[in-house]
This record gives structure tokens, C-alpha cells and sequence, in this order.
């Protein structure tokens, strides 16, 4: 029996021309930990795909690593992270932040749909008793867009969330495991979903979109920048042979490489909850990306993943179906007609 | 002009070996973050390559990581590592393990060769304070070989100051960024230099050595490698398509290749060593494995440069000269003409 | 005018017992940092208090220390302490406690009276992921009794909670910044309170209580009162003279001096919430202890400010009133007057 | 048996002065955490006795907290700390400040008489890679005056380290746990010793010379003083009757009380190494102030002990002797008339 891989993104293998592109830097010999040309490349390319002059770019190894940096150069040991309540930086990286931040603490925010409303972080806001040191002092706004339940934020959202957040002094992080989904989602340029919506630092995630070992931090902030030079190296996440990093994420955001393969995912997951609908399950969440938590009752569930369909089975008879840059056609359709089949019987 | 690089281990390609085994490893879609059967299979290959029947290893993206986090899961807070006083740890990962380790501090201990001498450790333990919480407690005793100067200690030699640390209750831990070039110019096996002779865990350097993203921890201690799997994921270095990784340090080590590629260096060097000694140029240090600091004088350095050959100035007329894998006979019969032209001018 | 002061225990003096037995200690010259015969007694009379033979005390000089470095010492960095979500340690300490514990976490459990309630704990507990490194391992049940709202938890309620949290393999923590009001109002010992109904380590409020300068860490626990002296050293909480703490401490336990302190906070808390009731006004808390938030109305609480009652405003019309071991019949008796005057008009 | 104590200052007992002080303080209620009209007396004071318009003060309950707090506002995580390789802040702290900075660390320099010397820290300067993320950064140079071994700097060695190090974009911080003593060495003024030689943070000990239980950090650097407020907290030291801590440190710095306590000292100590000179015992360090380690060898050290002086014994026939603010001219003759005999026998 042939799986048809539902389980996450991360479970993909790697693009060919990402293959491809580490075997072309595999020549001759530069110097190590990021001062090689192919770096110095990736740095224009992101100045160019971002359309901003002073961006900055560190490649590092997880998502983890890349939030937690980002957050820790945004945010002082007193501070404190502002993110949905679900949000992935506050529930899945083990206190990351905090350790690497000193100290620094996360607040969950409310709000439908598995991100921040504006009134519940307004409210979060006018609570604090700013300048009292008894508090840890909110000092960034973190995304993230897709949510980890395949929501998205518009342009308009993330802009207005950014602006709350600056005019109490605080910065805007954009956790972007999986920007591209997003902005294959929004039709909108990666200027206008970052850094003109008010975003200082992005976490690019690459990996789950078809990369081998990489992600990269995108940072707008000249003295945020200052600091990941710093708070990379000592975390460990400044590679000695970088460049074949590097070489990864400017392949990935060459030609829109990263939006092809998100949108062959994206447009996977539309046929699928398109096949989905008429069957008259129970969408958990609205499937913006690539990403459907569907209520399909327990008994399907156990006949679907028994007939080959691999997923994560949240319980109560949820599963979680995430479709990859690898995902086929031929995978969707068997897939509805396995699910039809389930819950037929 | 084509260059001679000598700058760095660091600075050369990926073994087609190790090219290899990633794109092998591409293949499917398998379960992220270490659950997968590569993983599972390097777990083996470890244990197999260490005669070892619990060991774990959790590969990592650098050096830095790998010695940091087998650190931390050694020394508590209030502990010292106690390393030679020019060891990589103390000098060139910018307080990581402090940092990662809740304010574990390093001190450094004397000794010729750049190597802690077995007495100077015993007078540094001798004036510990035991118990008393005005003074970090020695914890580890960390010996890096090679060392940053290209000397490596004997088999006997790391027992030595392992048991001198057991006898105090302290742990050891082997930093072996180039534990390969090692292994090949002392002739033992892994486990001799490492378990058997009182070590509690590795940073096995893989990537200054032919690979492309990957070190790893290799750990002996039960207690210490269940640290690491809150660790290493805490800190960002649990990969989300580790496999890739696992893949890497398999392909390492088997059949040798570590060894054969370490081979290499080290008899590269050997050549260039006995081209230079008739030279009449001053060794700065014995150069046991891949690397040489040697007195050319500063004259003859700017001509060497001038020649092609690359390589790092340490100042005073004292250059850096490291071997790689990649390193051919050629290259050194070629670098042994230009030094022996630069000193005759 | 005289001012009647109902904002804060801490706004209160010193016990004339305290200050006598400060000066008593000030007799002659003995050795720093703990070391002397006065701690040494403490001690003794910790482990008589509590029926412990094992117990230690470690004075310290802040609730917040005391506090964080207990839970420090009982959870690892990438532990998470739960407790209820209105919580001092949660919201009030500056993130104290995941900066001195490495990145631990703590997580807000709900449940009414401002309690955790057993069954939002169970519900907590059973949505962990146990041995997962992506997320924080809860390792410590914090109760904090008096909570910051006045109310109390029953010995059975404690024990309860304890009792879930060790079937986890979890500790638990008492947060007694005001225990002695707690142990009055329950009339329980100390020891039926703590370790009897499962408690590993207690903050030993004093100052709020009519103390001087020091709070104390009372622990039954062994591994993690051997950690203590070292975390509270390099945190700088073991003072040079620390016997001027001890012998605070000693007069504080010693002839039921802090029941007896506490036992007047709590009857003339008992007065005024007596006397406020036939006035018709909305009780926010159940006062258990010395702490009574009512609301006046924004009207009145601004015509009692005016006449002289010291409190604290929380907005709203709701003001926060704390009786201390100096508040008198007659200070009730007015701020009485005072009130139903206010209310009147 | 009356013994006669020169163990440390430590042990002395606490100033009538300041005594009366904390009974003076105990009157009425005021807020807690600082915001009390002590403490912002205490700042006036400050001012006053600095001679600097915008100083800041913190009490703070040790000199490990006092020291380790103003270090990590001066010093970013990836900062070094330059010390002298005898200061306690390096070897008496347990890691304090590299735990409170979040791994900064402190790297010892070279130098006569227990003190940095000026072409020491030049050539440590000299060897640092700015810039280089591998290497901790050095921000701050840390005076200890007197030293560990009571010795001190001149005005104008305090003024050439902090222009060393300003040149090179470091802070000064002064470890003054016995400032007073070294003020009274060198007759000049706070401010002369401090902000005016370029020190930004001093450590102003007080409980050694006769204070009950506070140390304070004066600071004039705004950005270090802004910091401080939430690190004071953090850590746990916002004492909340801070008024008790103010009112120690006000007493003490009125009509110069500080300096005649210390004056005490350190004429008993001149009056000790006058008779001690002419019985041929070999000084191990130069008493500038209360502190004297001398050689008498085994056999007498034993006996002056026997015969009630109280001493710490540094091993070797090496003492340690320290007179405090409680000394007197009794203890001294005394004690020569012990150590002349035990020499003699």
C-alpha cells in the first residue's frame, strides 16, 4: 500500500533545484561562518525580493531558532511577547524565548480563528501599568501568519496590529514559518506583507517548503540586525560552511521558487476541501493555505488512515491534513475517495 | 592564478560520499524532527562505530551547539568547566556555554603543547573551595583534540585527566572538532579514546571534515542525554528534516570515511612538514594532525601570499596552515616551491 | 488630618519585637554569610515550627526572591510551573523566575476565588505532551495561600492539588507571602498546611507581617535545598550579615509572634468587613484574611480618599482594603464612619 | 578567653548611628518598593555626597547583587567584563553576573599589588577581534578599590584605566565594598574617585563598614540606571520596607560617618603593621587600608590563635587581618603583644 503523506509540510523531501543548488556551491574553497560570496549574494537577493535597502539576513537552522533570535533582538530580559493564544512561539518551542531572552516572557492574546483581534490586544495593552518593573513590560508583537491552524492574517490585519503595537512602543515580529503559503494566499508582495505593514523582523521559513537545511531570519531593524550577528554565533547557529545554506535560500527565493511550491500546496489543499465540502464534514478551521483540521468522527478517521492516508489525529475525531509542495493531484483524489468511501461505511 | 588554500578546514567542499547520502535521503516523506528511520538507523551506527551499547548521539548544526549543549547538560549553573586556557570553549564561542548553561563559567588551566597538563589540573582542584557557593564548582573537565594548535593528546593522557576529574566527581567531555585527524595519527578507536578512557560525551566534528550540515553530541551518560532532548530543542537545534542530517553523519562513518578523509589531511601535512622543515623555519607548535603554525617570518609571508598561497596571519611573521580533505600532494609540492622561493628572497 | 492606611501589610512598620531582637544581635562579632550561631539556631526553630527534622531555611530579602528561587530549585529550565492565572509569581514578579530559571515557564491554571481549581489543574495536565521537548514539561504546582485577592485554600484543598501535581511527578510550592494570616484564619499548623498536605518548599512571607528586612525559603525538600545555597549566593541573596535576618526570623516564629501579628490583621479585617456589609456594598473577594476588595463606587471611593483612607484604587469603584498587625479597633471604627458617610451623600 | 576578632569586617557589628536610624524609620506607614520619602531622600543625598546632579541609587541586600547587577547594565550578554585575576567579581561570586547577564563573561587581567595594571589592559585590548562574534565583546572594565587584598588604586590609576577603556567604547564600574576605606587612604573626595576619573557605576558597600543590611549601587549612566530599575527587580532585590534599607545608607553617608568608621579601620590597621614591622614578619601585600595578609609561619599562626586572635588562616604561615569600625587600640596592643610573644617561642 503507498502512504499518501497528510502529516506536515516538514515531512516533504527537498526541491530539486534546491538539490541543485547545493551541489553547484559545492566548489572550491571560501572562507567559513558566513563571510563567503554566496552569503554576501543572499544578502542582495533578500534586499531585492523584500525591496529594502538595509535588510539584513541570517541563516540559521529551525524555526525555533529563528523566532527565538528574532524575538530575543526585539525584546529586552524585562519584556514581554504579545501573541495569539495558540501561537506556536508560545507552545511548541519548550520556553525557547525565555531562555535565550533572559527571561523575557510570553502573554497570549484572544481572538476567532486562531489569531490576535485588535480589541483583545488593546485590552492586553491597557492593563499593563507601563514603566512598573513588577510587570515585565510588553515589548513585541509576534504573527504568525499562516497560524499554526492554516489561518492567515490580511495585509490589513498585520498592519493594524503593527500599529497598535508601535504606538506603545513595542515592534512587530512576523513568525512566517510558512510566508510563502501566505503570500501565494494574498496575491501581495513580500514588502507589503512585512515590512510596509510595519514588520521589523521576519522568520522566512524554507524548510517546509521544499529546503533541505535552512531557514533565515529577514531583519528590517539596523540595531536588531546588530544584535543577531551576536545572539546567532552564541546560540550556536552560525555555520561554518554557511554558504551551502545560503545557497539554499537564494535558489529558494530565485524565480519564485518558494511561491511555486507553496502554490502547488495551496492549490492541492483547495481542491481537497473542495472534494471535502459536499461530504459534509465539520472544517475546524478555514483552510486559507495548506492546512485543514477537519472533523471526519473517529470511526472514518480509523478507516482512512487504515486505508493509507497518513495525518495526525488530534482526537475526539479531528485530523489534521497538511498538504506539501509535493502533494499531487493523484494524492487529493485518492484521498476524497478513501474519505468517501470512510465515511460511507 | 589558482590559490593554495590552507586557511581552514572550514573553508573546503563537501565529500561526494556525503553529497550522496543526502540526495539517498531524499526520497519519500518520512516524520520531522528525528522520529524518522534515518535517525533511528544513527543511533546504531553510533552505538556500533563507539562499541557502545547506550550511547546517543543528537546531531546539531555546529560546533559551537555541539559543545555548548553537551556542556550544559554536564555542569550545573554554578559549575566550572575547566579546559586549557586556549581552548575553542574559553576563547571562540562567545560565552555560548555561560549563556546556554545559566551562567556555568570556564577556566583555564596551563599546560605545554596546549594541552591541559595533568599536574596544573591537580593544582587548579586543589584550590577549589568545595561546597562553598561564593565559588563555581568545578564540574567538567573539557579537553579539546586536536587542538585549536594542532596537537592532539594521547589515549593515556585523556585518562589521566579524566580520572583526576572522576576522583574530584566531575564529568569529562571531549571537544573533537577534528576527533578524525585524531583517531588516524593515534591509531585507536573511538571508543579508546573516548568512553573506555573516562569521557562522558563527544562533540563529533563532522562538517571540517567533508561534511555539509551536520556535527553531532555523542553521549555516554544516561542522565546527560536525557537533558539534551529538552536541550537541543530549546536551543533551536532539533531540525525539522533532521533525517538529512542523520544521513550526513551515517554516511561519516561508515566504512571509514571519516577516517580515510582525516587520512588525507593529516598526510598532507606530513609532506608539507618534512618539505619545511629543511627550510629552517620555526614549528610554533607540533603539528600531530592537519594543522601547522610556523615562523616564516613577515617578508616571506607577503610573498607567499603574493604567490597564492592562502592561509591565515597570526602576526609577527607567524602563519596558519591547515590540511583538508581535499587537500592533494600538489598543493603542497606547489606551496613547498613558493616558501622555499619566499625565504631565499 | 490623620491618615487611616488600608493600601498595604507593606506599608506598615516593624514589630517592637523585631527591632529588640535586631539589637539584641548586634552583640559582639561573628563570622558572615550564615556561618554564625544565630543562623544556626534558626535552623532549629524552623524544624521545631514546622515538625520537620529535616527542613532548612534560607532567609532571603524579597518575596520575589524567595519565590523564584524556590521554584529554581525544583524545576528545571525547561520546566513550567502552573498556577492560578491571577498568580503574584505570573503576573507580578517581572519574569523573575524564568529569568533565574533558565527559561522555565509558568502557565496559568484557572478556577474560582481566585484558587486553582483541582479540575482545571486535571484538565491542564491531561493536555500535555509528557517528554516532548517542543513543549515545557510541567514540573511544579505553585499555590499561592492567602492568594493576591484575599482569599484562602483549605489544608484539603492544598493537599489535593499537591496530590495531582506528585501523581505527575510534579512538586509543589507554597507562595506564603502572608501564611501566617492563612494559618490563623485556618487554624492549622504549620506543618498540616505545608509538608503534611504535600508541599516541597514554602516562601515564608515575614516582612508584610511586621518583619524588618528578610523573608525566608522554608524547604523539605533535600535535592532542592542543596541546590539553594547556591542559588541563592550567586543571585546575591546570602548577605554578609545575615544573622541581623536570622534573629528577625527566630523572634518572628518564636512565641506564636507572626500568629499573633497576623491573628490582629485578620480580626480587624474581620471588623470592617462587618461593619461594610450592612452598607450594602459588592464584596469582590470572600475576605479569608486581611484583604478585602469592595465596591464603593467611583463617588464614595473618592469622598473616603478625601477624608482620609489610604487605599488602593483598582478602578471601576472598586478600592482595595488591607488591614496590617498595626491597624487598630479605632482605625476600623473611623474608616467605618468614614464610608457610610461617603456612601450617603 | 576574650577573643580578638580580624577575620573580616564582615563580622563586625552594626553602628549605633545606624541603629538609630532604622528606629527612626519605623514611624507611620509609608508605600512600599522605593516609592517612600526615604528613598527619594536618599537620592538627594546621594547627589549631594557625589557632587553629581543626576545620580541614581539602588539598594540592593549584598555586594554580590550590587556588583553583578551594574555589570549586566553595563554589559551586553556577549560582552566580557575586564577585572583584575584576583577580584572577587571573577572568583568569589559564584557566576553571578554571568547567570544575571545572560552569559556574559569576565576575563581576568594581569598586574602588581592585586591591581590591573594600565599595560595590561592595553595588551588584553590589543589582542580582542572587535566585532568578531566569536569573541566576548569587552564593555566594561571593573575597578576593585581597595582590592581583595587590601591594596588600592590612586585617583589617577582608576582615571587612566577608565580612558583606556573609554577609548576603546567601554564603561568603568568600581567594586567599592570597602570605598570608604580607600577614601579615607587617598583623602579625596566620591566624586574625585568616581564619575570624575570616569567611572560610571560604583558598588557602595556598606554593611562591612558598620551598615545593618544594605549595599547600594550609585549610578550616573542614565541608559545603566534605566536598566536597573527592572533588574533590581527581577532579581529580587526591590526590597518592599525599602525605607529600612534608605534609611541605613542616608545615616550612613551623613556627617561623614562613613568616613570616620573606615578612618577607624584603618588607623588600627596603621597602628597593627607599625608593631608588626619590626618583628621581621614578611607582608605578603601593602596595607593601604584595614587588611593585612602576613607571613608568621605555621607555628605561630597556631599560637596566636591559641591565644584568642581570630584570623582566616591563608595557608603556609600565611594570615589574614582585618580590622573593622569596631576595632580598638586595645585589640591592636593586644594583639602585638600575642603575635611577639608566638614569634618569640
Amino acid at each position: 500500500m503507498t502512504h499518501i503523506e497528510f502529516r506536515s509540510d516538514n515531512a516533504a523531501g527537498v526541491a530539486p533545484e534546491i538539490v541543485q543548488a547545493v551541489a553547484d556551491a559545492n566548489v572550491g574553497s571560501v572562507i567559513a561562518y558566513g563571510d563567503d560570496p554566496v552569503t554576501a549574494q543572499l544578502h542582495d537577493v533578500v534586499r531585492e525580493v523584500f525591496e529594502h535597502d538595509t535588510a539584513r539576513v541570517f541563516p540559521v537552522t529551525s524555526g525555533t531558532a529563528a523566532n527565538a533570535l528574532a524575538l530575543t533582538a526585539l525584546c529586552p530580559p524585562w519584556g514581554a511577547v504579545l501573541c495569539h493564544e495558540t501561537a506556536h512561539i508560545l507552545n511548541s518551542e519548550g520556553g525557547a524565548t525565555s531562555m535565550l531572552g533572559g527571561g523575557a516572557v510570553m502573554r497570549g492574546v484572544g481572538g476567532d480563528d486562531f489569531r490576535m483581534h485588535p480589541d483583545e490586544l488593546r485590552a492586553a495593552l491597557d492593563g499593563i501599568r507601563w514603566g512598573d518593573p513588577h510587570h515585565s513590560q510588553p515589548a513585541v508583537i509576534s504573527i504568525t501568519s499562516p497560524t499554526d491552524m492554516g489561518t492567515i492574517y490580511s495585509v490589513d490585519d498585520i498592519a493594524e496590529l503593527a500599529a497598535i503595537g508601535a504606538e506603545a512602543g513595542m515592534a512587530t515580529h512576523l513568525d512566517g514559518a510558512r510566508i510563502a503559503n501566505a503570500l501565494v494566499a494574498l496575491g501581495c508582495t513580500p514588502a507589503e506583507m512585512t515590512w510596509k505593514a510595519g514588520v521589523d523582523a521576519v522568520s522566512l521559513g524554507c524548510t517546509k517548503n521544499g529546503a533541505l537545511s535552512s531557514e533565515a531570519i529577514v531583519v528590517f531593524d539596523d540595531a536588531a540586525g546588530d544584535e543577531l550577528v551576536y545572539r546567532t554565533k552564541r546560540s550556536g547557529h552560525v555555520t561554518s560552511k554557511m554558504r551551502f545554506q545560503s545557497a539554499q535560500v537564494i535558489a529558494y527565493l530565485t524565480d519564485d521558487l518558494w511561491l511555486r511550491l507553496a502554490g502547488n500546496s495551496n492549490a492541492r489543499m483547495k481542491r481537497l476541501a473542495a472534494g471535502l465540502e459536499p461530504l459534509g464534514v465539520r472544517f475546524v478551521n478555514r483552510p486559507d493555505v495548506n492546512m485543514l483540521f477537519v472533523d471526519v468522527g473517529e470511526a472514518a478517521a480509523a478507516a482512512m488512515a487504515e486505508a493509507g492516508m497518513l495525518f495526525y489525529d488530534m482526537g475526539g475525531g479531528v485530523i489534521r491534513l497538511v498538504t506539501s509542495w509535493q502533494t499531487t493531484d493523484d494524492d487529493i483524489d485518492r484521498a476524497l475517495d478513501i474519505t468517501a468511501a470512510a465515511l460511507a461505511s
